[in-house]
């Protein structure tokens, strides 16, 4: 092997993602914005842009069918690409599915898997209008593609935060984390001993939270409603401290926000402590919550204000290299990013 | 295991097409065209429809990085996804690309991957607008998806063909597939002896289109140039045979060509019967040509009568069951889809 060999983990996902975005070809008229948001922009000649997400889901990477049932795998697959195209204030309307199934697969799961993809296809409305079928010799491999739209004046950016913008989030954070440790801690449990029944009835809101994700869908709507377009947004996959960050950068501009306003589920707050676990950490860096993060200029302010799912976490100041939280305490702590590094982990 | 379990084999690759696109939603008002074709096809608003196709690649079923350069498959991942743009009569602009990637891989690797795609895209002129990087446990996954754009009355599908036109095919057939018999036998040669070089100059043609297959773009401009819109279009991915009976299928007609007019490389005839196969079967079910196979009404023979890389196989009839070849003997020889079956080949 070459001396010159450079790990993939040196690099980590972001790095890896800065360096194939660097080379990206670029030159088409029609390419609004490219890789660096939540979906690529194009403009297809109609006062609405099209709006282009697509993630992949590998077995044993992403999902792991001893917990998650296909139906579910499926659900998520579609949710989080409608996630994406929610993220830049679109509406999803078209999903391609691409699967790869290896032999250990009957026709009975891929119904049971394509169940969970109609279901958060009718749930979001959207069409599924493509995809590719290929046998895998490896597990299952599921990429989903998803096209939306949104009027060109009220795309959200990764890059239009301004100083003063109020910083919102909505529904609650960490859940999505805590789940995937109680489903991790009952699959050791049933290993060490198969004849034990995995205790799961009073996690259910984290663990459905994990494993059945929904988009925001609905936040977009209500925004609109309400003449509200966010000045950024994003979702939170990652986890918030990691997407604040990516604001922050692709904004030229700082963020503070406050512990004490950072939404957490009591659920998640006492499983947190159950797993020795810092709640406010699981909420910073526990990604997969799947929940909008979005600022707004302070004008918008008193049109949302009342909303019950949206909270108001911090605000937007000048200086880029300033990003901290303010802890109860009142001590000022740095964001920094952790969230998933699936490469660092191997 | 349960006793109502089906093999995906029973039902192959088309057969789960089928049952997934029977449950597949389509309500949208922007869903011109969903599964079935080579791209959907969606409205968004301007007098171009988007169309946006999707194909994944996984290794050790789609490519084998024993004989194929990564920056081969990263052009090839490009180059399919443009073809099925190309074979709705549109033009790509855009493409996705999600990897998944073991540690196996180097960054100098993942380098030589977008090399290739890069490759790709100045070729076809598409940008790469996103994407998504993953790790995986076992080998290379890559995920393309392209959109592109075409005059709304001016998209080929593939229930256009009416009696009487006339049937072309671009190019020559069965060339991809005898590269690859040439790329296993290498390959079995160098495992029972590392220190036998390959002899793969005499074939380099039929390496290099299985390896680095080109999307038929060009055909698609000079059509454009010479004012004929196909009345039904396919690319040949699968097999001559297969596509033909899509077309049949799907257009509801009848479909006879002549099998001395399906063009054939001198090169691959050859190498045909170097390996005891019949050289028109190589051309029939190969696949993986990536040549461009359409209709076009008789009116508008004239205008591409001499394109030197044009050739008409045949025409279009009314009886839906008869789909034949004429054989250079004269006999009806029935025309029968093998193409790719990865699923049943397990």
């Amino acid at each position: 092997m070459s001396s010159n060999r450079m790990e993939i983990s040196e690099l980590g996902e972001f790095g890896l993602i800065d360096r194939i975005a660097g080379n990206a070809r670029r030159e088409n008229a029609s390419t609004i914005a490219g890789i660096g948001d939540d979906a690529a922009v194009v403009d297809c000649g109609g006062n609405d842009h099209v709006l282009l997400a697509t993630d992949m889901l590998l077995e044993g990477i992403h999902f792991d069918l001893a917990y998650a049932p296909l139906r579910h795998v499926g659900y998520k697959a579609v949710a989080v690409n409608v996630s994406d195209i929610a993220a830049m204030n679109g509406k999803a309307e078209q999903v391609t599915v691409s699967i790869g199934l290896s032999n250990r697969f009957s026709v009975e799961a891929v119904d049971e898997l394509y169940a969970g993809i109609k279901a958060a296809c009718d749930n979001y409305g959207v069409d599924l209008v493509g995809g590719d079928t290929t046998s895998s010799r490896v597990g299952l491999v599921i990429s989903v593609t998803a096209m939306g739209r949104a009027h060109k004046d009220k795309i959200a950016y990764r890059s239009g935060a301004r100083k003063s913008d109020i910083i919102c989030v909505t529904g609650d954070l960490g859940a999505a984390y805590l789940g995937l440790q109680v489903l991790e801690r009952e699959k050791q449990v049933f290993l060490a001993n198969p004849n034990m029944q995995p205790a799961l009835d009073k996690y259910e809101y984290l663990v459905g939270r994990t494993l059945k994700p929904e988009a925001r869908t609905d936040i977009v709507f209500e925004m609109a409603e309400k003449g509200v377009v966010p000045t950024s947004m994003i979702d939170v996959s990652d986890g918030l401290a990691s997407e604040l960050l990516h604001l922050s950068k692709q904004s030229g501009v700082g963020i503070r926000i406050f512990e004490d306003k950072v939404p957490i589920d009591n659920l998640t707050y006492d499983t947190a402590l159950e797993f020795k676990l810092d709640p406010i950490t699981c909420a910073l860096n526990g990604g997969e919550d799947y929940e909008l993060l979005f600022t707004i200029s302070p004008s918008d302010h008193e049109k949302i204000r009342l909303h019950p799912d949206i909270h108001f976490i911090g605000y937007v100041h000048e200086d880029k290299n300033q990003n901290v939280m303010i802890s109860k305490q009142g001590t000022v702590v740095p964001l920094t990013a952790q969230g998933w590094s699936h490469f660092s982990r191997q």
